[in-house]
């Protein structure tokens, strides 16, 4: 077991598996090759390869989120995706360009859209001795259910920035007024792609450092959270290198805060596997 | 003019007009074909095909540096090499292993074997507001005359790790005693590959921040630098992204530092470009 085991599980995909996706000139999303067979019944609004599939649908973004919101209606019927999550997701061309279409979140693997997030590293500090606040995912969430989290993490839905998705999720998953999220600072981008059952999650994370008073103490609000603890840094990247914890890519945000930090250094064997690694190239 | 152009400028090399060279079943360089086609003479010491090029030479890293030696002592009598610069850098198979041979630093681009060095971004801070020690370039180096530079930056020689290069170089170069240089802080390593006009750059940066105190002033005394200036880290920024006037690595460790402080944020439409883009994968 390692660090870069960690990253590696982030990144475990068989590209041979995958077509690309397109909008006119501009590759959009991933589908695995049974997800681009199943999209083959759909021929009014994808056109499918071998390998390669399309988007035929033009227009403006709702006009393309209506024909799509069909397709996914279907495949929600077919078992193909699990259930409609309600909350939609920009599908761009270019992180902050308008978007093509807006998707339900719940359908954002099938086509290997890439989808954006923010991830929080809660901290405190005595010298160079780091804590993070860490959250355990409740029971009931679809995604890890169970598994050890950041502070505060979230998808960035259609329509809102970087900048306004961190308040919101500080609120409503930590408690966290605007007084002191406005001291949080932005650190970086991390991105990985991963198959999982549903299809590939081509994700691109934005990465926060949060320092937090010694009296601070979050409190979940929205029920995604079962419990916070604060736990020391050299612990928190013990378990990290020895167990599955912690939900897939929460791993990724705290090893690129060890490297930050200086916690881990360049006389570490996996420094440059875990320096390097996580930031997969944006092809 | 842009960020990105820098961060291309460092990663701008033709993949087909390069071949691996191997030493048993590990590429340790990349060979320019002019290069490898001028390496077909020594075949004691190295056996190049058309797609690819073999060390052939085995034994103890003093046996294998010995003969490569001789190759290289012709290459600079053939002006292939522009000059000895008398100083080895450690190649291995990867980061942190027993080498198989030490390599003149002149040698390294005709090789394209993989380098490492240490960058020190040297900060001032008022609030959010930061300020970067900039040095000067002698006029007399051999890479990068008059261009601007980190407060500390060098290769790391055969045997050193990054610790001991970076405690060596801040006291060379900007006159850093040990107490000041132990406030560094290891926060990452950056990576490109470039073609230059003598073969293949493949460099591991590992980056330090180093706050340094408001009286604190560099002083140079190897004569590698000419001059030190103080300046804002915004007007920095600008410059970067106008001017080629930084030495074409030293934008990419600023860059970084803009990234890793959230002075460029996720709302700059070239955020991505740059978080993600100053991380070549280590392949």
């Amino acid at each position: 077991m390692s660090f870069a085991d960690r990253i590696r599980h982030c990144n475990s995909y068989d590209p041979a598996g995958v077509i690309p996706l397109s909008a006119g000139e501009h590759r959009i999303g991933w589908l695995r090759r049974d997800n681009a067979e199943t999209l083959k019944r759909h021929d009014k609004v994808f056109r499918v390869k071998r390998d390669r599939a399309e988007l035929t649908v033009e227009g403006s973004c709702d006009n393309v989120s209506r024909a799509v919101d069909a397709v996914v209606e279907d495949l929600v019927a077919e078992r193909r995706i699990p259930k409609w999550r309600s909350e939609t997701f920009d599908v761009a061309r270019r992180w902050g360009e308008p978007p093509i279409l807006r998707l339900d979140r719940g359908a954002v693997p099938f086509f290997g859209v890439r989808a954006y997030g923010i991830h929080v590293n809660g901290y405190c500090r005595d010298g160079d001795r780091y804590s993070l606040w860490i959250g355990r995912r409740a029971a009931n969430k679809q995604v890890a259910p169970g598994k050890l989290d950041n502070l505060v993490a979230g998808g960035i839905g259609n329509g809102q920035s970087a900048a306004a998705t961190l308040a919101k999720e500080a609120e409503e998953e930590a408690s966290i007024d605007a007084a002191l999220i406005a001291r949080a600072i932005a650190v970086g981008a991390l991105t990985y792609r991963m198959e999982t059952k549903l299809g590939i999650r081509d994700d691109v994370m934005f990465v926060y450092d949060l320092e937090v008073p010694g009296d601070f103490a979050p409190r979940n609000t929205d029920g995604e959270i079962s419990g916070f603890e604060l736990m020391p840094l050299a612990d928190v990247l013990e378990r990290i290198r020895t167990t599955m914890d912690f939900k897939f890519n929460v791993n990724l945000v705290i090893l690129d805060f060890a490297v930050r930090h200086g916690v881990l250094r360049p006389d570490d064997p996996e420094y440059l596997d875990v320096a390097n690694g996580l930031h997969r190239p944006l092809d």
